[in-house]
């Protein structure tokens, strides 16, 4: 597996663009990708009550694991619409469907931005034109067409071989700006040129998805439109994945390795950051109890807030730890900042504050917890509690 | 029922006394809580899986149901202390005990400060003749020797009658203020002169905290400390509650409003609040329902953080009401903030702008959510999220 610089567009037979269409002020904010063949395509989305209208829409239309495009526009979420929201959801995907010449079930529908406010359709039907002669094969235009107040574009790709076909994933997200009111939060669209049946395609997402992109916290606060779309066209030409065999699992774990790739870019990209926190569970019972204590320490405010100062206060951890639900010994814990051990068997250790301070200096910062009671293991990203979050989040009409 | 001042001596039968022991620079820091007779006592613990030594011996101690005496110390939370930290915890409480010529068993012990570090017993040794020498009818000097970085001392007390009786609950509680590393949490001490069987005494409080301490929230990272105790020692005289008819209820009733206004003391006293948030859910299909959705949308960052800047956001409210893990459905809710309704059947109303952030303004600020479905309702309490919140929590050490 290699690490190559790109996105959506380096696999074979997809092309992207981005436009401006006029939802935000000055930025490009309406992103087309496209397949030239029908692509098996899987989807995994919020779990918040209170979904999305394009999120419904395009969760109906994946259960015939089926895709060869997707519309997405930032600066309004089309969330909390109610039925008009919906249709005009439905509206959106078929405007592209009419400029792109498809079948209406194959073309899927994604919004983020402001919540609570009607989707200005005729821009999008205004734009429609010029995203479809943009469309090409760089992915750019398109990761900062998702982007709301994301610092960054968010793009990776990985090339492989399988059965000695030469074989990519792309991928780009969107993160945790919410510097609008009530902007939901994270979408990633994966891409990938293998051949993979669709039931193994939404399997081996949800296995990519587990690892990356449910590890990552930025503030707990799960959003109406989270969701990874992921479509795989078959364009390297090599045989149909299946099986669970090894040509699965070199897909997966090169699937993963994008989305995990992504996934800490949203997270080193959260608002407010100055730096990535990484935190590495092992020697759990259970995966479900590294997971779980993973998220929780990432996700402690408390935690978070002392790496935004450099104070090493290993009890935050430990005490995240304890209120996680995660099964563990509290008198067998080791727990590390980068190189430096903090406390043993549950215990503090009389440490450098010194060493420990510069540990929580370095991007990212790395919290390793050893529960020393199984062979289970997990790793979880998060970012520092900052000012700036705070000002993000409370400044937006004031 | 009557509010009245005062707090934990108000019942008849207590004294405490607040004496500087040395713990904290200059600071009260050594609290005694003592009943003239043996009291029905009960303790409700927290459930973080890391506790502190202190705790586990108090614990241990009420599952007899009685207890005489209480000795409390701030500047140390006796916490991740191992097999040391156990048995300072049981010799903090003994010499408790003989300095009050009582039985080791009906001592009370806890601790709240800096966790990880071995509780200075000389310190409390040398102070307890002078806070023995204290222990009079003012509870004021206790809860304040029960503080850590509070900023007010938080008590409260009723009057009420049982059977011709005069009887009365106290209580005092520190809050969250965690400007030291690790400071473990929440402490509340509950006291009545009524006279009520040990497992009813234990319901009671269940009842009381259930609807009060355990709906507040500050910034989810519940303690290793955490523990409300009451005691009743039944110097009131009334015949001895031990049915839940109606002298039971009026005692809970006297008890829930007592730990629900020291509850929303320790809310409103947050670390860098500036208002105290009530949430209050309404039209649940179940109490846990309610109870779910208005503690996930009082600890909501987005939603602290936007009080804070009076931002009427309800899309977030929504949002946190969504994941929170309450069933319910997200086109029936109405969202009010003070009197402004601000959503009405999940989508947005055109409400004004101007109302909605002078309701924000308001201390408490109201969010009021009516799910339409049920009969269930259930009230949290938070606080806002502010600079200072950061300020507090990043820079102990730096």
């Amino acid at each position: 597996m290699e690490w190559v610089d790109g996105g959506v567009t380096l696999p074979q037979g997809f092309r992207a663009s981005g436009v401006a269409a006029g939802l935000k002020k000055a930025k490009k904010d309406l992103a087309l990708l496209v397949s030239t063949v029908p692509a098996a395509a899987a989807g995994v989305f919020t779990t918040n009550l209170v979904k999305a209208a394009p999120l419904m829409v395009t969760a109906e239309r994946l259960q015939k694991g089926a895709a060869q495009a997707l519309i997405v526009n930032s600066g309004n979420a089309n969330a909390c619409t109610g039925a008009e929201g919906y249709a005009d959801a439905v509206a959106m995907a078929g405007l592209a469907a009419a400029a792109l010449k498809l079948p209406e079930e194959l073309v899927l529908v994604c919004s983020t931005g402001v919540i609570g406010q009607r989707l200005p359709l005729a821009k999008i039907k205004a734009a429609l034109p010029a995203a479809v002669a943009a469309l090409g094969e760089e992915g750019r235009d398109a990761a900062e067409a998702i982007l709301t107040t994301d610092t960054v574009v968010k793009e990776a790709a990985v090339r492989f071989s399988l059965s000695g076909h030469r074989c990519a994933v792309g991928g780009m997200a969107k993160g945790s700006g919410m510097i609008h009111p009530n902007m939901a939060t994270m979408l990633a669209f994966l891409t990938t040129d293998v051949a993979v049946e669709p039931g193994l395609l939404r399997q081996a997402l949800k296995d990519a998805v587990d690892q990356s992109f449910n590890m990552i916290t930025v503030d707990g606060d799960s959003s109406t439109n989270d969701m990874v779309v992921a479509m795989a066209n078959g364009c390297a030409g090599n045989p149909v994945i299946s099986t669970p065999g090894p040509e699965y699992r070199t897909f997966v774990e090169a699937l993963t390795a994008v989305a995990v790739a992504l996934a800490k870019k949203v997270a080193r990209d959260g608002e407010g950051a100055t730096r990535l926190i990484e935190v590495r569970i092992k020697g759990a019972r259970t995966l479900a109890d590294a997971r779980t204590a993973a998220r929780a320490i990432a996700a402690s405010n408390l935690v978070k807030a002392a790496v935004f100062g450099r104070d090493a206060n290993w009890g935050r951890i430990l005490c995240a730890a304890g209120y996680s639900g995660a099964s563990f010994n509290p008198s067998a814990v080791d727990i590390f900042l980068g190189a430096e051990q903090v406390a043993q068997a549950g215990a503090g250790l009389p440490f450098s504050e010194e060493r420990a301070s510069k540990e929580l200096e370095k991007d990212p910062v790395v919290i390793a917890v050893d529960f020393k009671e199984g062979d289970c293991a997990a790793t979880a990203w998060g970012c520092d509690l900052t000012y700036d979050y705070v000002s993000i989040n409370a400044s937006y009409r004031t």
